[in-house]
């Protein structure tokens, strides 16, 4: 990580966010919408194992065993897999659709509106997920997301690591990858738009998979920035 | 055109707009650009020869002359054909260069930033341009435009009227056509939007090309609503 007293704000035109994990918090509103469902299921459990099943299945579309898929679809492949071992074998058609539809009504943490609006006082600032168009544009409304534009694996037909997500924002906005900065709280994501020249800010999640176990979120070389909260991150840049 | 009356508005869940005429004002803003640029310049006459080479441009393009080829681009390559006929072959690289990037600097119409923000407290509210992502993106930022989300020919790599646009807005909110709207103030567009089942709605632009050559906006058959403005679009929809 630089010091951010050594990072030129100005550098950068565009951010783009991971969103699954960096801006909401998958685990305790997927948990939430399951147990409402079925009060008697383990809610940190079942999205941990829903979770569980999203990095194998994109890798089942990029090998090219699947064709290219949208993540609702790979959500839902994913749910009707892990069903029966929580009992849940005998939810109806209706039901699965309605659960599947959690991964769109994804809470955001608690600093994401505020820091996000900041953020976009200076920036354009664009969701880059591997979540599909439909599900960020709704999640977005009922989360009050500000987002100046909507990018997506769906926009690129590739999934993140793949370069071409990465230079994809980019070229959408006509700019060099150094212009572009992605925020992420995962470090593999930021290690590959790095790889393509995107400058890089590591967002700490601790909780993301749940208070049970507390993800270690201390700095990394390599990124540009580092922040505690997209608040904090707006601190830094000026904002 | 059915009565409004008649017209159930919770049938629909997303509003598809054209940008171009329908939502901002590109003659008057190409006309005082490029007059602030080269004040001698006819800017009605410039304004309209650049829009002029649109439609056939985007033509070498769907034909295959072109390779898929964004709207920058193409605007470019017409404004390099325009500028002798106006004396302007003078110009350099970055004079042009920040001349074609008036399209990203389009004035909205008086009632669009309220009309939208109306409308979209009941619907989703999305571009569907031939304009790229990175000048839509721009535009909504300079202008206040409140997209939730910005679709582009570029995500579906085609351009209007080809089907997999119109058709491409409904695929990604996963819904049928007919829960679609495309707003628009050309009839062609709307034809093209109700050929592929999508409801449409006209909006009256009668100085899309300027006071000296008003358009005749009278409703003609097929379009679901016929608004003078977004403004009374939203009234329409119970906004």
């Amino acid at each position: 990580m630089q010091d951010p007293l050594t990072f030129d704000p100005s550098s950068v035109q565009v951010l783009a966010f991971d969103i699954f994990g960096t801006v909401v918090d998958w685990h305790a509103s997927i948990a939430r919408e399951v147990q409402a469902l079925a009060p008697g299921v383990d809610g940190d459990a079942f999205a941990l194992a829903w979770r569980a099943g999203y990095q194998p299945a994109m890798a089942r579309v990029m090998s090219g065993e699947l064709g290219w898929t949208l993540i609702d679809d790979l959500h839902r492949l994913i749910l009707d897999s892990i069903l029966p071992r929580f009992g849940l074998e005998h939810l109806d058609e209706e039901q699965r659709t309605q659960l599947n539809l959690a991964w769109h009504r994804l809470d955001p943490w608690a600093d994401s509106v505020a820091g996000l609006t900041r953020l976009k006082s200076k920036y354009i600032i664009t969701s880059l997920s591997n979540g599909n168009i439909g599900l960020l544009t709704r999640m977005a409304k009922r989360a009050g997301l500000p987002w100046d534009c909507v990018l997506s694996a769906e926009v690129f037909r590739a999934y993140k690591p793949d370069p071409a997500t990465y230079l994809g924002v980019a070229r959408v906005f006509n700019l060099p990858p150094e212009q572009v900065m992605l925020v992420a709280a995962h470090h593999d994501d930021l290690a590959g738009a790095r790889a393509c020249g995107l400058r890089t800010a590591y967002i700490e999640r601790p909780l993301e998979f749940g208070a049970a176990r507390p993800k270690d979120v201390s700095p990394q070389p390599g990124n540009d920035l580092h922040a505690a909260s997209l608040s904090a991150l707006a601190d830094q840049l000026g904002c």
